[in-house]
């Protein structure tokens, strides 16, 4: 079997939350069986925009790591690592530079959007900018085929595409390979309060740790058809978030078809469904929760399988970085490419 | 005696000239015996603008180290070493830029000359625009007091104590040093066709290794004083290349000065002071040369020097990155600080 490889990752700024479990945690339970699949806590990359919170990124190093253990990805089937304990990769990126043009990074329209999003304006960091750069490093790195990304992370794909074409022809040498971009089929899920997408910074997040009395007020709250106002009125099943969690995480969906059709005929309140929606989350985080809850008992035993992933992704990386520098003709010593 | 520390190099793009003898390294030969002095070989440098020609920049090392054993600059005195073999500073690079606006890196006034003068309009290399930040770096890594600069390269001091200022009042430490420019008394030296600056890249440059044949024919078609017609004529000294390069290389400050009477006054031939010249510059250069031919015959020994200096000056940037790393709060692990 043709096994390939596989980049993904997140940057530690906060706990995940169901966005990111439908978004790519499941998609990785996937890969991890028929790929082998790095996944990388990004601590590097979240300086680019929270350099003045570098104790928020450590802290949620181990709860990232905790998030991803307890969703069931398997550091026996999955590198787990950290980004910054990979310091080539900040190399690969000094080189990589040279290669892109400034207008270039101008133009990246993920960071365009995410400069307007975050309010940058003119003082947007430097580090922000070319994290393009850096995360073709990234992914180049490790010689990754396939990059799971959201339909709005597409252009990051493509300069990393550009990045290893333009590499690969400077220095006259198939060294590295040009990532594919994999979009997850499933859509995002929307915030608790309609909005597009569920994101910790605009604060409609229900997270993977989330206790029972917070989730239940969150789901209690939500969003949901607004022209649904009495119990006998018909409601309206498409883009009401209610259902679109239940669509994620209600196992039983012939249940949950007639729970649609009864909501689209009328009769059906929100109440009844919210509740329901309620024991499904309740159902589906539970476990997740009391498997946290072991790993959390341990973190030191976490922490040394994160450093051990990372002793396996650093060997890959430097790996490549030697071949980039053979191809680039700048090795003076032997001691730069073994370690 | 309190010892400061000086940081200092040049970019091995091709051998080093007469301007470089007289604008920097004639005050290394000083600095060496009165400070702790580290001379780097940019060779990561150099690639932000030379990104598709590695091989001259490799071979240059060697140039411009044996450039600097034939005029005196003492390996058991002064730290010579690759920047390429100290990855620590790519990482530093990395966390510095996070600190910088990409706005005010657009308008570093070096920066903007340098990209007028090369020629790189919208197509600059993102490398070639973050060097300020890399060379930050370079001056932090070493904690270094002075920094010898040309008058245009003052802003790019600023920026390095800009980046150590935010740094050092980001993460409330003060771990780094605001270093000083150290701008050389001795004037920039002309070009032989009296441009302003003596440059590889202008074509007017006289190299330390310029072989007898080629320095004759050079001296002789030299620029001077475009007035002086005729021998019986007055000629201008100020402004002159040719006396310009007599009070910089001969040792003979009286005899100098008869002949700047003479030419003043009229009646003493261009072609009678290049002759002096040339001799003057035979004889500064026949030493430089025959040390220089010396180290040659024996390059790995050189190489070896290169390596001995890469290891201590590594070690110095190594200890400055993890003061870094742990004012930042980003050590997870014992190895990250030790090696």
């Amino acid at each position: 079997m043709d096994k390939k490889i596989v980049l993904t990752g997140d940057r530690p700024t906060g706990p995940l939350h169901l966005g990111h479990y439908v978004g790519s945690l499941v998609s990785r339970l996937e890969f991890q069986e028929k790929h082998k699949q790095y996944v990388m806590i990004a601590d590097v990359q979240a300086l680019t925009d929270h350099a003045d919170q570098p104790e928020t990124i450590r802290q949620n190093v181990l709860e990232v790591a905790l998030d991803y253990l307890s969703v069931g990805i398997d550091p026996k089937k999955t590198t787990i690592f950290i980004q910054s304990m990979i310091p080539e990769l900040n190399e690969m990126t000094m080189y990589f530079l040279n290669l892109v043009t400034w207008n270039r990074l101008k133009h990246n329209p993920t960071v365009k959007a995410e400069i307007k999003q975050k309010g940058f304006g003119e003082a947007v960091p430097a580090g922000f900018m070319i994290y393009p750069v850096s995360q073709a490093s990234d992914i180049a790195g490790f010689k990754a085929h396939y990059v799971p990304v959201g339909a709005d992370q597409l252009p990051m794909i493509e300069q990393t595409v550009e990045v290893v074409r333009k590499f690969n022809r400077t220095y006259k040498k198939d060294v590295l390979v040009e990532p594919e971009a994999v979009i997850p089929s499933i859509a995002r899920l929307p915030g608790v309060d309609g909005g597009a997408k569920m994101s910790k910074t605009l604060g409609n997040a229900i997270y993977l740790s989330e206790e029972k009395p917070s989730l239940a007020k969150k789901v209690k709250r939500m969003y949901t058809d607004p022209n649904h106002l009495r119990v006998e009125d018909p409601g309206k099943v498409e883009g009401n978030p209610v259902f679109t969690y239940l669509d994620a995480f209600d196992p039983d969906k012939k249940k949950l078809q007639e729970l649609k059709d009864h909501y689209q005929r009328g009769g059906l309140g929100d109440s009844i469904v919210k509740k329901h929606l309620l024991e499904v989350l309740e159902g589906f985080l539970t476990p997740i929760q009391e498997k946290r809850m072991e790993f959390a008992k341990d973190p030191q035993t976490v922490m040394d399988m994160l450093f051990e992933g990372t002793k396996t992704a650093r060997a890959v990386v430097a790996q490549a970085l030697a071949e980039m520098k053979e191809a680039m003709g700048i090795i003076y010593h032997p001691s730069t490419v073994s370690r």
